[in-house]
């Protein structure tokens, strides 16, 4: 049996920081799907389609590795993509514990479903989303932070004065 | 290529909570190998050779787990058993950073090999051996805590008067 | 003198988790208020009036706990009830260190008064309002996290396609 | 009935921060029993005698509070005393987990005894039995941090050069 | 070398216990500037003004401090200051991980600034100036909380009907 | 008037770590006195001589750096020294907690020392004295973790079968 493992996120854009879990996953897994969550309530700085894109990029030497999007609760889609496992990235004790609950309704809400952590490596332990788009918006070079096209489409995003 | 894991500790007995994390890890990899530390620093309750019996016996009717001992480096073991993973339960905050910090070392003496940490089902997230053995010592019902055989084998211990 | 004790919440919606609080905390104290925090700012599923009617009929059975509501301070509220104490439950260390900051403010205004936390059962552990809201939003089957009414109440929100 | 609550410690020696949770729980409870364990592993300062004696001084103006020393399991002397409860003051997120650990076990031996946890007075959150030994090895001066027959004991103790 | 800090913050209003580490800061600094940030997303209670003069009023007794605003990042603000050092309080964990975060990127962005983070003294370490204007607004008495000239500012506010 | 500035520690060994605050401390201070724990409950591996030695060799390049040792209290050596502060690395939660205790009491003993906290390089988070000589006592490469005189002495140590 095939192994696939679904590792969902925000992406708002995707982080080295992520880039390395995505990429140690697909060392352990047959197939890993990346899996942007659409939630109509945040104002994301990049669309859907556009972290959907981004993502296809930055991950396009990774062949075991598909990116996809989802609406609705996380364990539907898994279930509906038979993977048996969810991949988290774990950088500190207040992630640690929202995960915790999370895995916990998930397990509640889909048994046969195992989610597992990963911590992430110290030198991104820090980098978050809104840190690179913080520091983007204030034109710092956040090209040591991500992926060389997501650092070119904030300089983008940001030199249109948003 | 089988993916192997490996689920270290001292199982110092086995409680409810680690089998359940086995259980779970036996689900996902093709093999998991449960591994006792052999630390001669510490005093434990049962010797290793105890602690396999009862390991063995609490996993009988997982086909794809096997049970052994090792010293020295954790790391080391995983390699020479060609292992890709380290499975560990996560209970609580304080379990978090000390495993970060195992994690972290491992991924530095060997960056090939990836830890992946599952929670501990919430039924057992106040169970240790420590606690375990301290309400067998003094004649405390344990047999919702242990598998059977280690409520056997933890009232046998205990009325020698040790 | 009877003990009397303030058990706060915004109950949107009362959880078994919530429950199971108010009913130990009957068993300890003489009478338990259980108070609905009217507060203006967020945007509840539940307005107050239907957190009241679902916490009595979830309360029926325990003949020493009463269901208000109130805006305001809390202390101010204790105060006027002529209350000794407030009981909260504690899930995990985020929790905690909010509810530490709120309990010493708390002691700052009204040195007279006791706050008290209890642990939340295991089984309980990961469950919130929201996270049932969310479940309950996608149409999962959320009998197990909340009381019966409760249940029936999402499922009445969700149907008319909030 | 009579609110009975049983609040454990080593008390080696007792510190103005034990002696505020005993002074609160006292306000609340009509009587709170003081209970010294007896650890025969660890090595303590004062012998479990001197113990209850500095207690018995240190609480001698709160009528309703007693001194008593125990071994073994704390939940067995709970029952045995028909005590509904158990009280605990918290300092900080590291004594929250171990707290919550203890508290779980203790409702799975004896489920009709409640834990109630009182957040430490800021003033005494960085103090500990045993920063306060370590401060009075050295001569420092602790009537800041001890009742005054506990520090005229610290005094005594060390004087004699152990 | 003179030996600047940049102490930086909402300050909506000053508190107490921001006053506390500005007050010891300067004691070990030969330069501190307390920076006011100018967040225009946010929805402050006191414009950039108002707090700037809360500021100035409460620290005018300390020779070495002086205030000021800043827009944008703060690495960039303590660049231009030529400041080689950020002083930060801490009050507790949830604090500690966001501010690990943020001193983090701002090695990363300016490797030659420090971040010094000094504890809250403990009288304070529940207090944050969101918790005062919520005591404020509800009419209880601040004056123990936040120096006198904005206890007065707050009952102004506040008995605009706001 | 000189800032002087105290990091304390046991350093058994020191580690990149630890030299990472120190040599970041020394840019901040015009001068750093890091002072070894002469702590005589411990089993240290390396006695108190040849942790000042290592210490001196691998601190030769900062001029304005001194290592000493102290017994007893570290606010009474501190004050002997006429040091205005304390220098103390933090890489977790845990320790954060641990610091805030040893921070308190050191403010009530010396109310007019500050103790500043650092945050480690994210490089070296996972780093501690423990973890280097547990891997370097099973032969482990240990170079990235030490100065390059701790790596020899560690082999040296450690090939004597200790």
């Amino acid at each position: 049996m095939k192994k696939i493992a679904v590792c969902p996120g925000s992406f708002d854009p995707v982080t080295l920081g992520h880039l390395d879990i995505i990429t140690r996953g697909a060392k352990v897994f047959d197939r890993v799907i990346v899996a942007v969550l659409n939630n109509q309530n945040k104002q994301p700085l990049f669309t859907v389609e556009e972290r959907l894109e981004l993502l296809r990029e930055a991950t396009k030497e990774l062949d075991n590795v598909e990116v996809d999007s989802f609406g609705g609760l996380l364990i539907d889609y898994v279930q509906e993509k038979k993977a048996q496992t969810i991949i988290r990235g774990l950088r500190a004790v207040s992630d640690f514990e929202y995960e915790m609950q999370v895995a916990s309704i998930n397990k509640k809400l889909g048994p046969e479903v195992e989610t597992f952590f990963m911590m992430t490596n110290n030198h991104y332990s820090y980098l978050s989303s809104s840190i690179v788009k913080e520091a983007a918006r204030y034109h710092s070079d956040v090209s040591d932070l991500v992926p060389e096209n997501v650092a070119i489409a904030l300089k983008e995003k940001f030199s249109k004065g948003i």
